[in-house]
């Protein structure tokens, strides 16, 4: 049994990796932090766990992180940075779910997320956590940044048409729908029931700070070459799910789209291709770790939708997490995540 | 007090016509059918009617519709095609809010909605009622196609843009998301609350009936020329609201869209042009005939991405209906559609 | 026109008076005050009221409020107590949307709102604004204590039985569902949209502040018996609405409950007796200040079960406090208030 | 690995029993029957099922379910009526979702079903599925009915206090919420996301068919004592969960009720009483087969109020349906049904 560390446990995205984890057969969770609720028994504050985690929130300490063999960190952005080090030279494994390693650039860091990057230097070994791109990385990594959940659904989506150069990368969209938990746990007027149901509404449209993180895996899909990308994320009134519907010119009407995708994403457990002319619906992945995807040419034109729907706490978040662990730890790579979604 | 007819009274938007009607000093409903209600209390129905509406539901009598000074049609697609012709040689008025008449040329009708037109000479004279466009031809009109939800908040969103030459009318993206009344109040699984709440899905991708629609009027805003519409509505898990998110190249970088949407619609009652930098948000129109709108150029680049937010029952239905019955009656246009949203 | 205040303008009841009141032909919104908002645009915090409210939120004065010839506070319990003894000298008359003046016994204040009363001696001339019990009071008010959320639908559910000596006073239960919009917009965990939504709960079952509100009501419709009242709130996935399902044990089982129940309320405007077996749903209700009930004896038991439901922010807030001010200043009582509910 | 048929497999019910049942490690879906559905893969209709089943729906058969261990009925009300004798014939354990076989009197079924019952020999044979009342005489049943998912909340709340003589049980009452997923996937208006979202309403206070089922559960709880119970359902605007408010006079004020409570259910795998103070929330139930209970005293009256919350698909339908199985089966009574619930 591997122990398990998590750095943050009070979020939507902690509540998650505790929810998948108390099942997996091959670990177990060793410790739970958070600097608030120290002392608190975690089924507490999450009465779905009782029964199921009788850990109580500790103050996170080097000493007890460092006795686990792997440790997620759930933390605001900007918070992981401070630990990693220290845990690294331990031989911790770690898995990020924020930010703070996602980026190779620490001055594209520092311009999105408003302040200087505390350890740059640890930037190139950090691995970026996406398996069906990166995952022989992944597998000999000590250190995985895991993808944000728009980043998500929009890679898996542009992928094997980026890949295969079929797209007019100079003019990338990317419509973005998302449920509220993805703007966390935190108390906000914008996220109160009252506020977000019965509402649609793009926001950042300015800028969010999951382009350059897209950007970045694009580019990297493109071997190199720059992408013109415009991203638009919605908050939707539902809980979980991301609908990513993206738009590009395909450079070759001749290519069999369906096989395609079909092809790249044949061995991946976590990529579902539906049939010509579906559509996914994010409840069909809610509560799993499963990317749902359909691809299409309206009217035989020249322009190619694909549609990409996850859950953004799993998938988008802790599964993906979860599914990193895995890998990481030589485990089998699908273990305690192949659940069908919650329907309805 | 003119006398009103509604020829379909038992669906969402026959519903909010009569919502709207009720307080409005200038009408009276006289008559409301539908074929398989009559003689059932309408307030039976819809008891959100008690005590406003104590008219029973009728069979559609020609005799009876004569009577008024304007029918509305809110009926399902094609059937008031089949009363329409009569009803004008009576010299009635009508706003038909079906498609019936929305299409210029029959052949498209029939590729759409899969039935050969049956009054094709009629579409001549019927007047596409979208005021901001056609409000002078709406004043002589005595027969109006009012528009689509979709493409209201569509057409509305492009039109300072594509006026003016400004859009790269050859690559034109509507990524649109309906609240699930948009689908009626027809039973049928998609629609309850089991399957469309908690969920979002893109729908019809291939080809929906409202392309066509918008292609028609945003190639009259373009003078004729032909425009390349990717067009793809999204159900989203709410009662009321279209929220369509618009992309295009800018043709010319130096000219200042705030400026130019607002001047555009500073006359205009029911389009509201947000300030630079905001999010039109679509409960902030729940119940009102207001378009809002927000025009952004994210990092100053060449993509335009137009924000445009309607409730899908007023100003895409029942309240530019209504609009236009005042239009059309020689009435002060925003008589009785004057009022905020419902917020929260 | 009168002139109207409005002390704490950035709350959900302040918001929905000004909703209701930009569209009252006698009245004009004259002050908003918010301590924490002052000099920012009302329309900025709240855009569905743009071309509405042209005022700013300025701090709370008694100049200025003394301008004024009625106030509305829709603040926090506690705060109208402190300015309300000076705006009475100056002669103004003051509706109060919070629970300062609803208890009339500053002790049970104390022990349910845990500080003491700051101006009992001002409780005596309040009158509890429930205009279906205390009309003739009002009229002749000048501080009116409007009803809360819970109080209006369960006191007017129970008001025909207890008044007519029906009801077994001693065992009454009230079960209230209330949509989250009862919370309030102060950011809080539980009012979240991940939290509140999909979720149904009780809470306060201990003892929530309604109960001693409520049963003073009752206590005074049974003539000074005391009653012996359970209250149990829960909170439901929706923004609006308050269905209380009212039980108590029927003193004789002769009475036609329907037929009371219809002659108690045929002259109220605001109150809806459904016909016999029918069941009220909120939504009928939704942005109106009606109460729609039904009464039924299951099964011709002795138990009799009544179903009341409200817009908890209108009928139980800001609508009940604008009919409260019509009757205060000889307004027509229903101005601008009689108006279908928002359906679907 | 024991073969598990299916008969009705195209509601939620049985769509719920496929997503319980394929992580399950003793079973094998090995026939899904539908009869307006055959030779349509299960998966086409429900794509969270993709990966998981790969069956075709089926024309029901008894060839084919008698060569299954147990058969599951999730059909309408009157289905496994006409099947059931002939399979328990051949062997075959049976457990029905429907109300077949739940009522022992088979007039007391014909007065509340409308029908006439095609086998009544049957019904003595039947055992009530509720395992924490009849765990010993399920594992010796070869026809199990499974229990209603009101009646699973209401009875298991009242079990403690009705057990012990400790409530009066003439006058009981029962207010409970549900989500709409109890209505079923069947269209109806009433289910529409339009109709059923934003609304709260009581339905069937005249009588609801569940009333006979608890009314007689509790009265076996009771020794055979006639109950007087009121039960008031309530339609609430959620997917998921039942949340039953319980009221009654409590014979005995000495009684520790949370002990009580506590000791009765501490074997019970499924139950989880809360601390003192708490309230259940069905949230944290979510995708469960746990049912998790509160017991309020409030005032330390004499009035007790049981908080009683399940997912009404699990532990009111599927997953309660698993546990029977499991105990018939000699399978560990828990297996495949303890995972947290899905949160948020």
């Amino acid at each position: 049994m591997y122990k398990i560390g998590l750095v943050g446990g009070t979020g939507y995205t902690g509540a998650e990796l505790m929810r998948l984890l108390v099942n997996h057969p091959q670990v177990k969770l060793h410790a739970i932090t958070s600097r608030t609720e120290q002392g608190i028994a975690v089924a507490d504050m999450f009465p779905s766990l009782r029964g199921f985690v009788d850990l109580c929130f500790t103050n996170p300490s080097i000493d007890t992180l460092a006795e686990c063999d792997l440790v997620f960190f759930a933390t605001p952005n900007g918070v992981a940075m401070k630990l990693v080090p220290e845990l690294l030279k331990e031989g911790i494994k770690i898995v990020d779910l924020a930010a703070d390693f996602r980026l190779h650039d620490p001055d594209v860091w520092e311009q999105w997320y408003g302040c200087a990057h505390t350890c740059p230097e640890v930037l190139q070994q950090a691995v970026y956590g996406l398996p069906e791109v990166n995952r022989e990385l992944i597998k000999k990594a000590q250190l995985v940044a895991n993808p944000g959940c728009y980043p998500t659904a929009v890679q898996l989506g542009f992928l094997p048409l980026i890949e295969q150069g079929l797209a007019d990368i100079s003019y990338l969209i990317a419509d973005a729908k998302s449920g509220v938990s993805g703007a966390g746990r935190g108390v906000k007027v914008g996220s109160l029931l009252c506020e977000a149901s019965e509402n649609m509404a793009a926001y950042g449209v300015t800028g969010h700070r999951h382009l350059p993180e897209i950007s970045q895996g694009l580019q990297q899909m493109a071997k190199g070459q720059p992408v013109g990308l415009t991203f638009v994320p919605h908050l939707t009134p539902m809980i979980r799910g991301i609908h990513a519907t993206l738009y590009t010119r395909v450079m070759n009407k001749q290519t069999d789209l369906q096989a395609l995708f079909e092809q790249r994403f044949a061995d991946e457990p976590f990529v579902d291709v539906l049939p010509q002319g579906e559509h996914p619906h994010t409840r069909t992945v809610k509560g799993t770790n499963t990317c749902r995807m359909a691809v299409h040419r309206p009217q035989n034109g020249e322009i190619v939708v694909v549609l990409s729907a996850i859950d953004n706490l799993v998938k988008g978040a802790a599964g993906q997490a979860i599914q990193n662990m895995n890998i990481m730890l030589g485990i089998e790579e699908a273990q305690s995540l192949l659940v069908p979604g919650l329907m309805p």
